[in-house]
Parts: structure tokens; C-alpha cells; sequence
């Protein structure tokens, strides 16, 4: 039963074409329902925070208004793929948190109310409206809640180029032959149309060793259709099975079309010619509604039969994949690289016939695997009698001589096969039988509900990064996931410069680093990094600023010290945003000390400022537009007693907190106890080892950046509204649309007067995680914010 | 005779106020006539390019049509105002150099036509319009022509103040007086009206010693008022004089009012009561047509008697000043010292008596001086019979007193008053005589033509820089010479950053650096700044770039070696916008050359671009809007042969040229015959004695920077318009307004196509004054365009 095709695999591997089989183009979509804190199905809209339906190209509706469809865009990657899948769920899990909703992780549905009271997606169009209900009527609303995943496959245009070149050679033997009746073809396009039509017959053909391997519904709820029901068999009385069974979405009480509709896959003329033919019979009401396992897609995905001839087959879409609630997503990535594995293998293997004949049997094998597991005998037209254990077997073995020979990651795959080759020879090892038995310990219900909402938590403890992203500033991952989230599609051109492209229908905005956009004009951010310019415009508008002056030499140091000798002031340089070369000096000061100021400050900058020192606490003002985003104000690296634990051991405890990471990578960073910490305690007459008491603050830093372990707390709701006035003023003079106003405040008990505050900057590029991921407060989401200006929503 | 109160003197010594009395805030306003190039008064209108009339704060018309008005804003020293003064100056010339006109450097007309033929100036008003029909009617057109120079001057107030709390002590002999009467004052404005007016009365009493030595107008043409050519007296019967008259403005051909009206100058009460009665009484239509040699002025710089009355006196404004045809700008900074001097003198001197007597008396002294020169005897109310001279001698003697016992700067001002001085002794040192001297030698038309079309070429020789303004970049310098043109007012924020303020009505505009502009978006810039994503967006738009790749590791050398070593290649860094870093590599390179090309690239960037090398030359397109403003190729330093002169002597006479500077203060560079030079030159096998023939073109540089030489060719006319579409086009790709679009183009003589041409770079801060002051072509009037488009003007 060797069903390799050596000789091409040997050609490949003479033209070094082995490892460019291995690439191709990736992408997901899955569905979860959307259900309530008690695994009963959410009746809620679907959240408007995301966007029109049918406009977000990431999140959208299935047939229900419960169930949320999630689609990846087409990456180069599997690793990619997962992870953006990942990010999409955590997006969506994220906002469903917000009205205490869940993701169910399973194809089979939650706790179901009555048939008539599951909502059907509302499209706000009339045909797709009446599209939903004729279905709806046709599978059963039940039905149609089964969830799962579409996996779409494409191998790159480059390599299958390269393949038909080498189809077309006629002169020796070094010819790559799809099928064995020597075929040639025309034109690219008809090679790549016969390359796909080959893979999807092969899969078809052996889709039950797939579906032993993903199936993980086994087992569903007593809520489910009636009839599978009444047939199913319970221990419990509340969840249902059928003996064997490790796909319910792949059964008889699945989603499927009515009756097993005979449709060619020889070629993309006689299978749009037959399909047609079932639309035309009123058996189907368009191509759309063929719930074959596997679908021919054209480039834009959809499957209109013209375009398929006209523009032929651009990817796969593999349809019988269940969520896996084992994973949190529904896949792991190593099933997708063995789902990949299988389709490589599919185009390498000899050709078969697959006619109606072959179809009809795998159909039976399909069924059969279903039903009996793998111990029933493979239906096949010769008359070897092996069981569909002993045929997956022998297929695993292919592949494998596949992978050895060919790929260029052959320990990770192999690894990869063999985990797949176990199950089969340990059924108690595969996904289904690992949710069933998890069921059995305790009900359908509570089961899922529990990974569901361990999920959840894994969602919201990482919220604040994009998975895949994370070499990107947060502030650009936490603008990209509020991008996905209302469906704005987004472009990496530069991810070193965290350099974006925003696009939303013909709107496209390009984004540096978050808050740098077309909403600023170019002199709007010279203004503001330019602070004698800033302090000039702000003055004019009456908010208060330190007026000093600038110098451009160390020579009028003592004219600088006889003028503001009795003054507190600040010595820094001009141009500066990181706070580097910044002296404060407090009264009495001496010439020699303000003249080392100056040389500090003038090795950042030929012009230096020298400002009166203002007094208060310092605030950040996020302002957007009109508004005050969020007020921040840090505080040094502190842990507050208990009167048990150590400083040490205080210290553990609070960098547990997942918001706190190394390498600003984090919204917070976790404290260090090194030189510098224990050079503070010591001046408090503390060491680590100290234990203060319940409530005792100890300070470990004195100064309050948020690099070395400080903590940033919201007082967005805490300032007085003449303070967030005068920071809207500030922006609006010199015309800023984002901006950070850092105000000194004497007291936020007292409101604003024209001598207990000061503005002392404007930054142009205001950090926004540290305003959506404080210490202390609430997420200020400044990244919709952005969005919300950009895009001129709500 | 000794006039000096010794007691306040010595109060502001010991209180060590003697410098601040040398503060002052000045402006300068002048007239001058417009003439053509034979002398004749211009009968155009006035240039549109100095906008609306009344709305330009600096250029307008007075009288007549034909008189431009000039006027400086307020400055704190006599030099910014006199270099300001001269900035409009050569802005007016320039602008009038276009159609042929020329500024006329005399107090007198120039050569007029009948009195019905000189148009009145048109203020598009009808108020306006009707006043200036009914002052020509009353005074006469000729007369009107006489044109002059105000000098505003006030103390600051910073020092009045310090005077008033002086004048307020009452204790001890430690008080300040104004006048021998020891009045007090209830509030400051009261006593700084007091001053003002204490000045004013002196200066009237001693104006005689001013116009002695500023008078400027001797002499006049013949087409000047009939009956003043009658009385007077000529040598050629084309140049008219009467003898020892120094001002004919001053004079009764002059510019009066018809009466000698007498009006108090003992307080503002006074003042404004006496101006009412004559307005009342029809004698003046209104408070300006009281021609007195010295206005009392309000803060707005008006004089209308009711601000007078509330607000008080701001500054004090001269008007009997004569153009000073030996000076381009009609005054020296000396004349400009002197009268300070003077004034401060005013204030510091005893109070004398100013009534109706001695205002009469000091008429008379006037017209005394003006005809029969320092030798007539003193009108005064004492017995005392001393003579012009003899009292004015006495004037110096004081003043130099009180500048030897006060002054900050001591010796320039000796050094002026000695200088005045010796005019007294010597009255053909005086700048009348003078004038009259030089008339003499030709006649009064051509004399003072010649000094117009001498001034006129100085002003073009310069055209490029701003007085006063040259540590600015030319570039900002050029774009506030349009502003001032334009009437646009201008603010230096932070002279250092080249940033600027514009202002016009209620229009404020932010620009740093001539181009950085509220006009380009803060991503437009970003995109320009960065070099990958630049050439994705142009990419995307059909515009040819150089494709490559970016490295952020020296690592990958051998790969891109490997792919790459068969082309011609540029290494650079992806961030720079000074050709630093960037290496070529042609043909045949090593691949240690690769790796040193990006080890250098590296020293600038982590981030190094490699590039396919376009082939053709570089060309600057500068785009301004939808248009292409102008376009430059630039060639190394070079000269051209005349078969007579060695490399050295060619490069000192191309030298010559006044565009050519060191130090970047100019548009084009002085070529050196340095190392660099000599050894390009031994490439060639020739020295720098080498004569080359005639034509012949010698290149001294390999490189074509203009800061080392090179020549910049303006091509705008020359480039096929389809280049210029390319330019536009990638200017709109990245939603720019103002951008230098760097374009490779194989063969200008060629329309573009898809293959002949390519976009290597677009700079966000294109320079502007190369395009318009280039080594040869057209003056492309970058400034203007970005004054149109800011201001939405044309």
C-alpha cells in the first residue's frame, strides 16, 4: 500500500524544491458561542464594539447572534496564524468580560433555551436576513450553533510555479507528474486548479484520519436537538454521547446537508457543472450552502461557481475541524503543522481515482470511524481487509518517510507525527477521549464552563500585549487589538519603528508609535518639542508656566547665580523627553553647584533652561482632542507592610502581579532589590530583611519612574475639572490633538487658581499603556480613544 | 549756560540707573519716492506684491501713489532698527527693480509732473480717499512728495518706573525732579506723561541743532513748486537752492501747516485742549494735520486726543528728520545714536521755560538756522547775544558731559558727538553741504539717481539675506523677506531653531525652518523619514524606487552578497538626511568591501538599506502643493577656461561672486584650492597653474556639494513635464505639501516611462534658497509659494 510518489519526491529534492514544498500561506476562522456566567447561551446582541458585522474583516457573526466568528488575515506562518488567532480570542474575550459573557470551548453548544428562542444573527440586510432564517428553518437552529474551525491552505504561487515548469518539461524523465495519466495543461492556471483538485480528492478520500485525530465532540448537552438526544446514551442524565463517537459536528446530528450530495471533484469545470446542477434542483440555494468537508475558494473567498472558472482555485478550506477545548483557542499549533503535514502529503502521493464509487466509500469510511473508532474495516474497492487502525497507520508511516526525506524541520515534525501515530495505537489518548473522560468527572456543562473561564483568565492577565506582536511598543500593540476589535484592518510597514497603516473602507492613516499621526501637524509637534516656544504660546494663553530663561554658554553662570540665588530652580537642557540631564536645586545652593547643573545639562543640549523650581505633585494629563483621557501620577517603588512578611518577601508578592515584567516589555516593571534599593532602606535605617507593619509604606526608589519598579496610579476621576480645563487649553494652544500635559498640582483638594499650578511640559508622543494598564484604576482606553479621532467614530 | 541738573545726574549714578537711561525703544518709519530710471516720479501703482495697502505693517503708501512708506516695528536697539529699516529697504528695491523703478534717496522730489498729473495715493476707502483729496487740495500734490523719516523713541518703562518711586521719595534730598517746581504725581501714567512732555519742550526749543546737522534737502529741481523755484537761486538752471538752507522740508517751502499754530506743551490737558480749539475751529481737519516737529503718541500708535487723554503718552515721534541721500537707507546708525543722545539729554537737563514767547522764539531759531546757518545770533529771552554756533557748541560740550558721566558705552559715543561737533566748526562737513557739493559737480537729478541705482545694485547684491537676521538660515531669512513683503508680521520664538511666527489678521502660523509647516501632518513627515516606508507607499502608487532590502546585523553580509554581488548596489543607513553613511558599490566588489560598506552604514543607523544603484543624474524637484516650484542639478566646483588665466586666477574671479561666501552665510560656497582641489586636480594631471583653454571645464571636486563649491543649476524650464507629474505624484503619496523629491533620471531629453527614472528619496525639509538663488537660472521664489500656500493667498 505505498501511495508515495518517489519520483517526484526525488525530483524535488535533485531541484532543492524539497523545502520550498514546506511553505505556504495560512489562515483561521473559527466560531465560539457566546454564552453567560452559567454556560446558558448568550440572547445579547453581538457587542457593538464590534463594529458592523459584516465590515469587520476579524470578528463577525456566524448564522446566530451568539456565535462570534473570528478570521485570521493569510500569513506566511503557522506560528503567525495561531498567535493572531490567539490575540483575536483575547480581544473578543476581553470585551465579552465586560458584560460577564464567556467563549464556549466546545463545537457542541452550551446549555441551549428553547428552538425558537435562539437569536439569529441580524444582518441589517434583507436578503442576508431572509438567507439566515430560510436556513434556520431548513438545519434547526440548534443545529447551527455547532461550532468549528476552517483551516485555509495554499501552497505559494512561487513553488507551484516552479512545479508546473517542471510539469510542462517533455524531453527526459525529470518531469513532475500530478496524476499519472500524464496530463499536461495549458496554462498555469489549469495546473494550479488540477494541483488543488488533487489535494481535495486525497482529502477527502482519507478525512477520517484527520477527523479521528481532531474530533473533540464527543459528548453534548441535554439541551441539544431532541433526537440525538433520545438516541444518545448518558450516564448522567445531563450530558449525552454515542459510543465511539469523537466528533458529533461530523455525525448524523451534525451540520451537514441533507442527503449526501454526489458532486465531481475530477476538475473545476465538472465540479462547478454539478453543483450548478443542485442549485438549479432547488436542492441547494446557492454554492454557499455545499457543506462539503472541504471547499475550492477563489481569491477574494468566496466560491461563486464563475469565478472558479474564470479565476480558478486560490486555497483550501478544510471545514471539519472541532474546537478543541483543550486548547484555548481550539487548536494547538502543533495540529495545525499535522494538518499541514497531511495536505503536503495529499499533493505527494500517487494519484487515485475518486469517483462516485470511491466517494461513496469515503463518505462510509468517514462514518464508520465516527462510529466505531478505529477497530471497524476500511471500506475500499480492493479486496484487502484491513482495519481503519492498520490503513492510518500505514499513512503515518508515509508521511513520515515524506517528512525524512523532504523537510527542513524534520525533528520538530517527526516529534509531531509521532505524538498523532500513538493515538491511533492508544484511543484513549486522542482529544475526544480525553474531553469524554473530563465530562464524566463531572458534567458537559461544568466542564467547559471551567476551561472557559480559565481562558478567560488567561485573556485578561495578558490584555495588555498583542500575541505576535510583542516586539512592538504596548502602546502600538494596545492600538492594533483596539484596531481588530472594531474591525480597522492594520499593516506592519515598519514594526522597528512601530510604523502602522490604518485602514478602514477608503480611509487609510499611517501611525508612528501610537499617538504619532496625521491628527498633529508637523509644526503643532515642533511647538511642543520645543520648550521655550511651548512656554511662550502657554503663557499667551494665560496658563501658568515656569518663565526662566535660556543660556547658550557655562560663561553667564555667575550672572545666572547673583539673579536666582534665593530661588529654588531647575537647571535641564532644551531639548529633552527622557528627563536626562535634569537638576533640581534647592535653596541656598552654592555657584559651584549651579555651575555643575549647567555642564550636566549642556552635555544634552547647547541651549540650556533654567526655570523656577515649581512646587506640587506632578501629573500627567493624557489629552485627546476635547478630553481628558486619563490623569496619572507615580509614585517611587514601594511594598506596604503586613506585619509577617519581609520587605524581601513583600517584594515577591507584588511582582507577581502580571502587569509587572522585565525589559519593558511590561505596563510595569518588577522591583529590584539591588544597590540602589538597599541604599535607600539603608538611609531609612532598614534592611530586606525588615518586616514593617500592617500598612507601614516603605519606599525602595526615590524617584517614581516606572523603569525602576514604580507604580503608576489613575487619578483620572480624582482632579478637580478646572485642572483637566487647563490641560484641554494647553493642547488646544498649540493645537495638539494628542498630547501629555505634566502638571504640577499644590493640592488636588483645592481647584485651580492662577498660582497653584503649573504646566512644566507637553510631550508629543504621550505613552498610553501606563493609561489603560495603571497600578492602581481603570482602564482609561486611550488606544479606542485614538481610534475613535482617527477614524471619527462615535 | 550749564543746563545739566547735576543732582538727578548724580541720583542715577548712585542709584546706579545711569545705564537704563540709555534703554530705549525705538522704529523708524520713512518715505521714499518711486522713480523710474531717468529719475522721472513713477506713475504706476503701487506694487501689488506688498499687499493691501493698509493691512501691510511694514510697506505702504503715504500721500501719494508713488511714495512708498516704510516701517520698522519696535526694537530695543538702535542697530536692530536700523538693520530692520534696511531689510525693507532692499525688499522694496528688489520688488520695484521688477518693473524698473528705483527708491528716490532725497527729502526733495524727484523730477515731477504737472501737479494734477501726481496720482494720489488710492486707499480703497472713500473717507480715506476724501481726506487725501482734500490734504492735496490745502498743501499741494509737489508738495506732498517731500519725503522724510520719523524716529519713534520712548524710555522703558521698567526705568520710568524706577524714576517715578524716585520722584515719589519725600524724605531726604534723594528725589528725582522733573522740573524746578518739585510737582508730584499721583500715578505713574501722570508722570510719564510729565517726561514725555518735558522732552518734547526741549526738543522744540533745540530742534534747530538737529536739523542743522540732519538736514538733508538743500536742494530741488526745478519741476518743484513754481514759487519756490522762483525765490530760489541756480547755477545750471536745473537745481534750485536758497543759501546756507540745509532742509527745504524744514523749511517754508516745506511741508506745514499754514499757521505756526501754538499749541501747549505744558501738560497732556493742555495739549490736547489747544488741538481741539484749532480742529474745532476748522483750522485743522483732525490731530493728525497738526505737522508739529515732534507728536505726542499713544500705545496703538495713534494720536487721536481722547486715547491721549485716557492712556497717556506711549513714545514720541520726530518728524523733521531729511532723507540722508549719502546713506542707502536715508539715515546712518551714528545720526540714529546722536539723536538718542539727544533726547536723553531732554530729560536730564534743567526744565526751561516753554511758553507762547519761547515756542515762538524757538520758530524763529528754526528758520534762523535754516537760513543763515550757525552764524545768526540766538533768539532767546535773556540779553545774552551769543550766536547759533556759539550755542550749539555749548550743547555738545553738555552732552558730552552727561555721556562721559553716564554712559554704559562710552567711547562710540564720544567718538559721534565729536564728530557732530566738528560739523559745527566746519559747516561743509555738514551733511547739506555735502549734497549740495555733489549736486553741484553734476545736477540735482543726476546726482541723486546715481546714488539710487548704486543703493539699488547693493540691495540686489544682498538680496538673499535678512540685516539683521543672518544667523537665521537663508532659507528662514528669505521666507521673512516675503513675509515683510506680503505684510505678513513676523515673531522670532527661538532664533536658534530657526522657529518663527507669522501672523496675518487673525492668522497665526508656526514655522521652523522655512518648510516645517502646519500644513504637513506629523505622519506625512514620519513617512518621509522613513526610507522603507516611503518607498512601500511610492511603490504602491506606480512610482519607480529602488527596491532592496534592510539589515539590522552585519551577520547577513555573506547572504547578501550572494544575491546581489552581480549588481551595481548603495549600503546606507535608513535614517539620515545628510548623505552620511551611504556607500556605492560598483561592479566586481568584494565581499569585504560589502562588509565594509555596511559597517559604516551601521555607524549611523541600526537599521542599513541596501539598494539596486539607480543609474542617470540626480536631480532636486522642489514641490510646493500641486506644483512643481523648481528643480536643480548641482556640479562639482568647477571653472571654465578662457585660454588666459591659470585654475588659481579662475577660481578667484568665480570667487568674486557675491552669492559665493564662507561659512554657509551665502546660496553657493567660494571654491578652495586645498588638498581636496589639488589632488582631483593631479587625477588630471594638471596643476593649479594649469591655463585652460577657452571652454574648457575643469573639475575640482568629485563630490557636487555646494557647501564644497559646487555649482547648483536651476533646470526648471528644462525638465519634461511628465518628471514633474512623477514628483507631484509621490509628494501626494505621502499626503505632503512642502518636500525636495530626489529623482534619478536617465535622459532629461526623454519623456519618463517606467523604466528611465527613479525616486531615491523625499526630504521633509527641502532647502529654498537654493532654487532661489542658484549658480545659474531664475529666482524660483520658493519663500512666496509658502507664503501662499500657508496664508491661502493667489
Amino acid at each position: 500500500m505505498s501511495l508515495l510518489h518517489k519520483t517526484n519526491l526525488q525530483l524535488l529534492l535533485d531541484l532543492s524544491l524539497n523545502k520550498a514544498v514546506f511553505d505556504g500561506e495560512f489562515g483561521l476562522e473559527k466560531e465560539n458561542v457566546r454564552v453567560d456566567r452559567h454556560g446558558r447561551l448568550a440572547l445579547t446582541p453581538h457587542p457593538s464594539a464590534f463594529g458592523e458585522k459584516l465590515n469587520n474583516p476579524y470578528i463577525q457573526t456566524d448564522f446566530s447572534e451568539s456565535q462570534v466568528e473570528m478570521i485570521t488575515p493569510v500569513f506566511t506562518s503557522i506560528t503567525e496564524t495561531h498567535q493572531f488567532m490567539e490575540s483575536i480570542h483575547d480581544i473578543v474575550t476581553l470585551e465579552l468580560e465586560e458584560q460577564q459573557e464567556l467563549l464556549w470551548p466546545s463545537s457542541n453548544p452550551p446549555m441551549l433555551p428553547q428552538e425558537q428562542d435562539i437569536p439569529i444573527a441580524q444582518m441589517n440586510n434583507a436578503v442576508a436576513d431572509e438567507y439566515r432564517h430560510e436556513l434556520a428553518n431548513k438545519y434547526g437552529r440548534k443545529r447551527q450553533l455547532l461550532s468549528g474551525i476552517h483551516y485555509n491552505f495554499s501552497f505559494t504561487d512561487t513553488f507551484l510555479n516552479q512545479l508546473y515548469k517542471l510539469n510542462q518539461q517533455t524531453d527526459d524523465g525529470q518531469r513532475f507528474e500530478l496524476s499519472s495519466s500524464s496530463e499536461s495543461f495549458a496554462t498555469f492556471k489549469d495546473f494550479k486548479d488540477a494541483v488543488y483538485f488533487k489535494v481535495a480528492r486525497n482529502l477527502l478520500k482519507w478525512r477520517w484520519i484527520l477527523i479521528y485525530l481532531t474530533g473533540a465532540s464527543p459528548i453534548f448537552d441535554k439541551s441539544y436537538m431532541k433526537h440525538c438526544v433520545e438516541k444518545g446514551m448518558s450516564i448522567d442524565h445531563k450530558s449525552y454521547f454515542f459510543p465511539n463517537m469523537s466528533s458529533l459536528r461530523n455525525s448524523t446530528c451534525g451540520y451537514r446537508n441533507q442527503s449526501n450530495f454526489q458532486v465531481s471533484y475530477q476538475s473545476v469545470q465538472q465540479y462547478v457543472q454539478d453543483l450548478q446542477q443542485l442549485i438549479d434542483e432547488r436542492e441547494l440555494m446557492n454554492a454557499m450552502e455545499f457543506y462539503s468537508p472541504v471547499r475550492m475558494k477563489t481569491a477574494d473567498g468566496s466560491d461563486p461557481l464563475q469565478a472558479l472558472l474564470n479565476d480558478g482555485v486560490a486555497y483550501l478550506e478544510l471545514r471539519f475541524i472541532d474546537l478543541n477545548p483543550l486548547e484555548k483557542i481550539g487548536i494547538s499549533e502543533e495540529t495545525m503543522h499535522f494538518i499541514h503535514l497531511f495536505l503536503i502529503y495529499m499533493l505527494l502521493k500517487q494519484d487515485e481515482p475518486f469517483g462516485v464509487r470511491e466517494q461513496r466509500l469515503a463518505d462510509l469510511n468517514h462514518d464508520r470511524m465516527n462510529s466505531e473508532g478505529l477497530d471497524g474495516l476500511l471500506h475500499t474497492t480492493s479486496q484487502e481487509q484491513i482495519t481503519l487502525r492498520e490503513a492510518a497507520l500505514v499513512f503515518m508511516d508515509e508521511i513520515t518517510t515524506m517528512v525524512e526525506l523532504l523537510a527542513p524541520d524534520k525533528e520538530r515534525y517527526i516529534s509531531i507525527i509521532a505524538n498523532e501515530r500513538q493515538k491511533m495505537a492508544q484511543p484513549e489518548l486522542v482529544i475526544a477521549e480525553l474531553v469524554k473522560d473530563g465530562v464524566h468527572r463531572s458534567d458537559y456543562i461544568s466542564y467547559h464552563l471551567a476551561k472557559a473561564e480559565k481562558y478567560a483568565q488567561q485573556s485578561i492577565a495578558t490584555g495588555y500585549r498583542f500575541q505576535g506582536y510583542e516586539d512592538l511598543e504596548l502602546s502600538t500593540q494596545l492600538l492594533l487589538k483596539a484596531a481588530v476589535k472594531r474591525g480597522i484592518r492594520f499593516e506592519l510597514l515598519d514594526r522597528k519603528d512601530n510604523f502602522v497603516r490604518l485602514m478602514k473602507d477608503e480611509q487609510v492613516e499611517y501611525v508612528k508609535q501610537a499617538t504619532k499621526t496625521s491628527l498633529d501637524t508637523y509644526s503643532t509637534v515642533l511647538m511642543m518639542e520645543n520648550k521655550i516656544v511651548t512656554k511662550i504660546v502657554l503663557a499667551e494663553h494665560g496658563i501658568r508656566v515656569p518663565i526662566g530663561e535660556d543660556y547658550t554658554s557655562l560663561a553667564t553662570t555667575k550672572e545666572a547665580y547673583n539673579k536666582y540665588r534665593e530661588q529654588q530652580i531647575v537647571i535641564k537642557p532644551k531639548l529633552t523627553n527622557f528627563g536626562l540631564g535634569i537638576t533640581i536645586l534647592n535653596y541656598n545652593y552654592s555657584e559651584a553647584e549651579l555651575n555643575r547643573a549647567f555642564e550636566i545639562a549642556f552635555e544634552h543640549d547647547d541651549t540650556v533652561l533654567l526655570e523656577p523650581f515649581m512646587t506640587g505633585k506632578e501629573y500627567r494629563f493624557l489629552v485627546m482632542g476635547d478630553e481628558v483621557v486619563g490623569i496619572l501620577h507615580r509614585v517611587p517603588a514601594n511594598v506596604v507592610g503586613d506585619g509577617k512578611l519581609t520587605i524581601t518577601q513583600l517584594v515577591q508578592e507584588k511582582n507577581k502581579d502580571p502587569l509587572r515584567g522585565q525589559g519593558y516589555v511590561t505596563p510595569l516593571e518588577q522591583i529590584k532589590l539591588g544597590e540602589a534599593e538597599v541604599t535607600v532602606l539603608a538611609s531609612q535605617q532598614k534592611s530586606i530583611d525588615y518586616i514593617p507593619n500592617a500598612g507601614e509604606i516603605i519606599y525602595l526608589r526615590e524617584n517614581s519612574n516606572i523603569s525602576t519598579g514604580g507604580d503608576s496610579i489613575d487619578y483620572t476621576d480624582d482632579i478637580p475639572d478646572s485642572y483637566k480645563q487647563i490641560a484641554i487649553r494647553a493642547a488646544h494652544a498649540v493645537d495638539a490633538t494628542f498630547c501629555g500635559v505634566d502638571m504640577m498640582i499644590d493640592d488636588i483638594g483645592v481647584v485651580a487658581n492662577d498660582h497653584n499650578y503649573s504646566i512644566i511640559e507637553i510631550n508629543f508622543n504621550p505613552a498610553i499603556h501606563i493609561h489603560c494598564y495603571p497600578y492602581q484604576g481603570k482602564n482609561r482606553k486611550a488606544n479606542e480613544k485614538i481610534l475613535d479621532l482617527l477614524f471619527d467614530e462615535k
